[in-house]
């Protein structure tokens, strides 16, 4: 059946309205009166519609039945990335939305290189968005995946520790290894993977992480890449929790 | 202790000598006659090695002991890859060259969109070999993966049957788990991971995968990226088996 992502779209009250590309989207389909199609409503649902009514530019659907997006996972991730140079941040977006996360949030660190100011932050989180909502559609997801920046470490932190089950991705020092510490995390239904920009972390920042309460992890002997680790971390709990 | 990498260097015999940029990077860190050094053989050996000789261009090492690359897995996986576009090719490369391939090969099948002729692919090859000499010294690997390529699809389930586990990453169909089919993973010592194209997998493709008895998998839910894939299967593999 026809699947239609409609962010922010038209759907209540047992009816749903499909304007624009979508609209026109359905005309090349050569669908037709009585036909029916799934909305996706970007926030988890997937609505069940017929066809009531085609006309110039718009669909008018009847809304059958209402159910959860089948490729959401089981639990709320939220991976939290020291900000990377270049396209290294488009990449964690991009594949971050495949692999199931819900939330992407960079931050700030101590041996960050990209340090842009607040405004062209502004311009590049509509760019983030937007690779979010292509890679959300193109994988088949419930939602779109919020991307957003906060300026310092401590603010992701304070994001991490608000979650059932708080990973920091450390390539050194004290730590257990991931499978270790995903152990504990079927049944937990809200979890954050923070990993580090280019040159890692500091060992005081680590050392903070430790102190309020998350988990240090190691990913095991082979040094990933600013942008491959929070994609193979977000992976390993995906696969852990039976949700890949 | 500075680590260097010598894929067809000059060990044998108690001692290696290291010339070009290695040596010159040897001055550079200001080492001197008695200091020690790893140099990894790119064949999965280190050996820890004692500067005997400084001259011009050149530096004379007394090996002290060998041993086994602490970051290689202690799986040998192949990363199958249906041939893709573009910069997607080269993104396989890298990610899985981190991630712990010990092989990449592409290969043709029905529905891949590049389809570059003998010599244009031979050229591809020299680059998909030094990005993952690149990525292999950079992730801190023993070995530096193979990048090939077979021409046909029936090639490359010629080279999936041979291991002792072999998965085929299908988007459809009647499939089992990755997890369920990754339950018989430990232990074993040689694994492949067979993904498609941009477009996926004929059907009768994925027939003939399981009748050479090739494990269809499914990866979840949400549709991965043909780049996303490999990456995902790999890291999952490595996860189950310890190896992460």
């Amino acid at each position: 059946m026809p699947r239609f992502f409609m962010a922010g779209g038209n759907i209540g009250k047992g009816a749903a309205v499909i304007y624009g590309s979508d609209a026109e989207h359905i005309r090349v389909l050569r669908m037709k009166i009585g036909d029916e199609l799934i909305i996706c409503d970007g926030e988890g649902s997937d609505h069940r519609c017929r066809i009531s009514r085609i006309s110039d530019g718009c669909v008018e659907t009847e809304v059958l039945g209402t159910e959860p997006s089948p490729a959401e996972p089981s639990l709320r991730c939220t991976v939290l990335a020291g900000f990377p140079k270049g396209e290294r941040a488009d990449y964690i977006v991009q594949k971050c939305t495949e692999c199931g996360a819900a939330e992407i949030v960079f931050y700030q660190c101590t041996r960050c290189v990209a340090r842009p100011d607040e405004k062209s932050m502004e311009k590049k989180l509509v760019r983030f968005n937007r690779i979010a909502e292509e890679a959300a559609k193109q994988s088949g997801r419930g939602i779109i995946p919020r991307v957003s920046a906060v300026p310092d470490f401590a603010g992701a932190l304070d994001i991490a520790v608000k979650t059932q089950l708080s990973l920091f991705m450390y390539e050194t020092g004290e730590r257990e290894p991931l499978k270790t510490a995903l152990e504990g995390s079927h049944g937990v239904s809200t979890a954050a993977i923070m990993t580090g920009p280019e040159g890692g972390f500091e060992r005081f920042e680590a050392d903070l992480a430790a102190a309020v309460g998350i988990k240090l992890c190691s990913m095991g002997p082979r040094i990933l890449r600013c942008e491959t680790a929070p994609v193979a971390a977000l992976t390993a709990l995906m696969y852990e929790t039976g949700n890949m």
